[in-house]
């Protein structure tokens, strides 16, 4: 096959990850979501759980009050850092899914990587992350409305892109509308 | 089926229309393109050839340079106010395909509507409008760049929205990288 890698960017709630295990199941392939975070770790030196939540997530819900926490550099940049090391290698061994963390950015340059973007409608994803993470004290709205605008100010700031722009990705696709399972369909075929 | 309506938005060169037409034969549906031209025209009064040449391209390559040619209302409202019109009631017949002239986004209250974007990169558009349209006295490079900037322009001036955000679409897909016989058929098993 021509992709040996597929990268997953997906909004909160929109199955995005689910996606990427069934695909990387199909295919074979490994699938790498906390297990980069577990890589990220080793390779930084910082706490798992650090990763986990730092790893893709901005400090803040904006581009400007992250960029104004990270200024000079921080520990932020330098998590971004151990991960894109941790992801171009995982590029270089190849037959992979990797969901999250710019993985798209980082790996541009490359002709053997296939790039999806997942969204889904509000309605959709509210119902999604109650289903799979259970109830919280924010109402769901908040807590999708508060995980998306951190991934994109994080996504933004590290690589200048804007969310969800089409042309940054060989497809798009509303999980929401189409379903999980066709969107997985959908991708083994086209590749 | 769900989708009595499908649209296409679709860059210069990208085989949109070549998509949109094949789309439509295999489901029986119409296919709105030039025809969507001659009613506009019917309805506006104006001229097929005007039509065709202001119904989805700003006259100027920038939004600004449009907004000031546009300013205080003019033709291009009155075109664009038919077109809507002639949209809204081709929806209402159905079962059609329609490409461009916003109809992504002058449809967007109805839920029976599937809408496509379609792009590709600048080298294969470049060589298929050389291959559909022949060799002009501009550069492909710059045919497609015009081009994409009219549409763009015209595009974010009556929709208020940006090109090619994947979120107004159902479906986004790089027809160069993956041919445009397979995105027919990707869409088709998508509905």
């Amino acid at each position: 096959m021509k992709y040996k890698v597929i990268t997953i960017t997906r909004e909160f709630g929109s199955g995005g990850r689910t996606i990427g295990r069934e695909l990387a199941d199909k295919l074979g392939y490994k699938f790498y979501d906390y297990e980069l975070v577990k890589k990220a770790a080793e390779e930084s030196g910082m706490a798992e759980e650090y990763v986990k939540d730092h790893g893709e997530d901005a400090n803040g819900r904006s581009l400007l009050s992250f960029m104004w926490n990270n200024a000079g550099g921080s520990i932020s940049d330098l998590l971004y850092i151990a991960q894109r090391k941790v992801i171009n290698q995982l590029a270089d061994e190849g037959n992979c899914v990797i969901v999250g963390r710019c993985a798209d950015y980082i790996l541009k340059d490359r002709d053997d990587v296939f790039n999806v973007f997942i969204y889904a409608d509000e309605d959709f994803k509210e119902k999604r992350i109650v289903e799979k993470y259970g109830e919280r004290p924010d109402s769901p709205k908040k807590r999708v409305e508060d995980k998306d605008k951190r991934r994109i100010a994080y996504y933004k700031y590290y690589t200048g892109r804007k969310w969800g722009d089409a042309k940054n990705y060989q497809l798009s696709i509303n999980s929401g509308e189409v379903g999980v399972d066709k969107v997985v369909l959908t991708i083994l075929n086209l590749l």
